[in-house]
């Protein structure tokens, strides 16, 4: 067999370290792609100058494609029998990825629990991504679902303590940057980190449409390669399942109309895909203000966002039903710290 | 409320600047985008070996490029309300963009009259882009209707009074431009500028039938983000509005064939979008030779041209009915200066 | 007539050397968007630092980006007019090409052979791709149908003499190649050379179901312009036909799953475009190898390919009938030349 079957459950080992394959080299080619598929508009992402003014020395890469990118190389090796993607925890971007830098990425098994059926079981992976200088760009951890391909005996079930939420403490902010110069009107929008509440919720109004070659576009940029995303013929019902980071990069787009200040994520404390999403769906997107932190960065205070994208016809701000379950327009719930002047 | 409801009517003063938001930074992903979007192959805006012999440092960004991008910029701050994009005059290119520039937008408010119905009014604005070394890289004056929001005084109407054409004195060609050397062979025609004449009408031949995908790209690369374009939703038929700007830009690339050599456009002296343009359109064009000029750059005649785009099934070189309104078919009726090798 | 009317049988020359218009100049733009359109994973076209690794200053972009830009200069000398495009042979890529260099073509006439009805012929060319420094970069023979226009004498027929396979001998390496350190981890796939044996045939798995945007996204990206991509109204059926070369790029992309250390395309021995493909088919692909040879190159060997794409359905590695006739799910066979670490 020369192709590549994946991994099964039986497969992981706690502790192994999996270096994943093809590296990627990202150039203003990235850049432009992602303005193209997504409605960005964050300036520190769009113009140089912009991103000089913050102290950085050019725009970086969204931090979105950072994170596309690490994770698709962790598809063929990770999630290619994956059953469900369950979670994400204590994911943080450690450093900006600027056009030339070239990624990588890597995943350590850090936890393994076999489901009681015996047929699959639960993978737990913290995945880093680093840049040309073995930097770490990026880290998370993930867990997955992930099928059994020949009877073994369970392992000694390992389950990692994550941190509900990265600790404002632990958050990584690039040398240099610094918003006390900060343009608003450039940016886009006058609300500074102080005009935001807890509690607080923004419905950001504007809708997308999502198309199949969009999203096929997308999710091939970053190597992303699961079948179902690609082949009509793969599921039953004849419908390619859009990957859950195009909806990620749309929502968090669409946020830019209410939190066009929330210019850099920092860090990914949680997240789910609640339902799928597929061509012909369109997407909007409500936030809300989770918390707040002030950090040693000058002019910058930190934001802990829950972003929810949802289908056209859901109720405002609505999520989960009585019995707590996410309500079947909810399309993502994420929950992430982003960087916002003062 | 945290988004941008937009501005109305009753929000713009005679003589107030906008500086618009998002500046933005273009690279070779923008010109590959755009190569793959038009089916563009002015050979100025493909080659930097045949702009460097044309006196130019390398091959700039499609003029269009540059256009959209200071379009976009607009979008939030002029016509989220707008009922009508009413024309366009007195634009000029100023300085070619290169990749690595970054570009911004502002616009002046140069005359404003409310509608006999108090319900919407004309603002005309004088749009500027500039580069990061703050150089005008185009400017343009554009009038939209916006509607009121809130019962106010009409202002004193103020009209500006606007050329119907920019005389070719006036049109600014790029530092070192020389067509002296022009390479006919390598730009695809052999028809220089005295090969055509005033009242030659050019059909261009081919068609393009434009996809949902390929515009909301588009436009996005433009960070133009008004509704209509992207949220199936808007619309009580269901149907996606094609950016105008999409429709210039495919009718300009099409006229490739037959006005290879009318390679930089330097003026837009006005320009209407006929009747709208949905996904499925196959998109023609035709152009007319409207004027002639010498110019003092070595090599480089200045031409006058009408662009129509239609829809498949129009017929030849047909544009108004008897009544002088445009036939249904039409979808844009363009008139612009550009430069051609003697 | 100031459009290009392409030319016709008649018009051809023996000996006669066509300089195709639209010189290109190509970025990390063409990169990114090769990646979009394709599941491109091979790590030497994705990974500066992989390349370097290799002995190359940088990662080329990918052998079938120059082969589109240099092929598609050529469709309104070659096949405007064109009936059928009958195949290749003696295809060689001479040397890498590289963000920044400007690329153009130009073709010889090599043979001619009016067909026995009088109104169509064959004519052969032999076309170049050379860089800004006038260096080749790729060349190969290509055989077209043409139709005449005109009532004139058949020319005396010449049919080249055509090798049915490039020689391994004649192959040509990029200079300072060297796969002595090649990371078998980080190219996907631990295969060797020596792991693949003469007649091997492997089933890609993948599919992928293909967009009426994205092959016009691609095809326009290579300035190629033949109606029958783009024009809906252009067939009687109202169906766009996808340029061959989308299903060339589209199988070779498939093929990294089985096949991810045959990194560079060296050689392209032959193509058939057996059927047409159109939007809504799911394209798949398997390979044969059919040689294998010793090179020059430190840790390379050179492995010959029959790559075939058919659509989704197919019968596993059918290719033809009793009869011999290409079946009609069958999409492209294409005999190459690859590079691979030993």
């Amino acid at each position: 067999m020369k192709t590549n079957p994946g991994r099964f459950f039986e497969d992981y080992r706690i502790g192994e370290v999996i270096a994943h394959a093809v590296p990627r080299t990202v150039s203003g080619g990235e850049r432009a792609l992602y303005h193209a598929l997504y409605p960005a508009r964050g300036a520190l992402y769009s113009s140089d100058e912009f991103a000089r003014a913050s102290g950085l020395p050019a725009s970086p890469l969204d931090d979105l494609i950072a994170f596309h990118v690490v994770f698709g190389k962790t598809v063929p090796d990770i999630s290619l029998n994956a059953v469900a993607n369950l979670g994400y925890a204590e994911g943080r971007w450690l450093a900006p990825v600027y056009p030339g830098d070239t990624l990588r990425s890597e995943s350590e098994v850090i936890g393994l629990k076999e489901n009681s059926n015996g047929k699959s079981g639960v993978v737990y992976v913290r995945t880093t991504g680093r840049n040309q200088h073995g930097t770490p760009v990026l880290d998370y951890v993930r867990w997955v679902m992930v099928r059994k391909n020949r009877e073994t005996a369970a392992p000694d079930p390992v389950v990692p303590k994550l941190q509900a939420v990265v600790s404002p403490e632990a958050l990584v902010f690039p040398a240099g940057l610094d918003f006390s110069n900060y343009d608003f009107a450039l940016a886009g929008e006058p609300h500074r980190w102080g005009d935001y509440a807890v509690g607080e919720k923004i419905d950001h109004v504007d809708g997308v449409t999502v198309e199949e070659a969009e999203h096929m576009l997308a999710t091939r940029l970053w190597q992303n390669t699961a079948k179902v995303h690609f082949d009509a013929t793969f599921r039953e019902d004849g419908r390619r399942l859009i990957y859950g980071g195009h909806v990620i990069s749309m929502a968090r787009a669409l946020s830019f109309n209410g939190l066009a200040n929330a210019q850099m994520i920092v860090a990914l404390n949680g997240g789910a895909h609640a339902n799928p999403c597929f061509a012909g769906d369109t997407v909007r997107a409500w936030s809300e203000v989770l918390d707040k932190a002030e950090t040693a960065a000058p002019g910058v205070g930190a934001i802990r966002l829950r972003l929810v994208a949802v289908k056209s016809g859901a109720a405002p701000f609505a999520l989960r039903d009585e019995a707590g379950k996410y309500l079947p327009e909810v399309l993502l719930d994420l929950d992430y710290w982003a960087l916002m002047p003062l």
